[in-house]
């Protein structure tokens, strides 16, 4: 094989890595919040065991942008895929870490919920945008697509307002629980979150790679 | 001057620009902290506004790994370096951010404190274990001090301990307040403690980069 075509080969194994990345930290959170709200404590198990496979595809990720570069030595344009690849799999890890998180809370209230009933909507609120988030930047990977990673800025504003949703019933006058649950309520608030900003970074590492500005 | 020397030269760069993002974040956590526990509104927009200069730092890091690899198509442990570089960058940079978030955390309670006087004690005590491994990583880096980069996880058990206890006190039956006080003291918290872990990281970086063992 020709060293560009073999280049090419290779870098469709990074890029499917990705996708693999991005496809477990989607199924991760979705399982996490199943934990969450149903205080399902075999969901939320499941979830940090699995932790250890994302941990995995990241170090896959590293070992072959690392080999690539030293056997092809590549410049400008295809030097910047390499380390943007890095880039994008340092966030899926942590969005992977954040489903972990997730999963870690609802298992310390267990068998209680961590989330009352007043605060279920907007975490299945928040919930269903960060799924979105996830299964759109597989796609944004897989087809370098820069719309669809653009508009996770826009699902990112969703994640936001319901965050100020969050803190608004939390701290209304009648808010009838204490100090842990109001706790529980804001780290968990932050965790999807987070979630959802490293899903925009992702975007934005892709609009980077096709158009070369940074977002 | 030879390519071997020239490699020399330009990491000696790259690893200047690492400690100088390690002295200032490790400034704007100092003000940050002075920012929360004083009520400092002047401190806190000075952290704000020169969170510009830590993500500047970054992408100078960026350009000059990019271009060093672009120019010297390093092997082997040369790249580790180089890549190692990116990602302990990514962390400073990180932890940049969460002073910024301490002082934001600052300004939206000012002129009333953030921080109520029973949980005083052990912000500050964060504050100082975040000092000392902020000011640890700039020797770490610019020694590549393994010792002292196995001691940011000692350190950072004590910001661990620490954060125990700031829930214990939160939670106790006696805690005064109402739920907002508790989610700052929660996502506050949670800053320092990100801050550590970001340090830690940094740390293995440095130990990957001497020993080439991943910790």
């Amino acid at each position: 094989m020709a060293l560009r075509e073999e280049f090419r080969a290779d870098l469709h194994i990074v890029s499917q890595l990705l996708v693999d990345m991005a496809e477990a930290v989607r199924t991760a959170m979705g399982e996490a919040t199943t934990a969450l709200l149903r205080a399902d404590k075999a969901a939320a198990e499941d979830v940090i065991s699995r932790d250890a496979e994302v941990d995995s595809l990241y170090r896959q990720v590293e070992e072959r942008v690392t080999d690539l570069m030293a056997r092809q030595a590549p410049v400008a344009s295809d030097l910047r895929v390499l380390i943007t690849a890095l880039q994008t799999a340092a966030d899926l890890e942590r969005m992977g870490d954040l489903a972990d998180h997730v999963a870690k809370t609802a298992l310390r209230r267990h068998p209680s919920p961590a989330v009352p009933a007043e605060l279920r909507p907007v975490f299945q609120a928040k919930a269903a945008v960060a799924d979105k988030m996830a299964a759109k930047i597989a796609t944004v990977i897989s087809k370098l697509d820069t719309v669809g990673a653009a508009e996770l800025d826009t699902d990112d504003d969703a994640m936001d307002a319901l965050h100020v949703e969050l803190f608004k019933v939390m701290l209304s006058p009648d808010w009838p629980y204490g100090a842990e649950t109001a706790i529980d309520g804001a780290l968990l608030g932050r965790f999807y979150e987070r979630f959802a900003d490293h899903a925009v970074n992702a975007g934005h590492h892709v609009i980077y790679l096709v158009t070369g500005e940074q977002v």
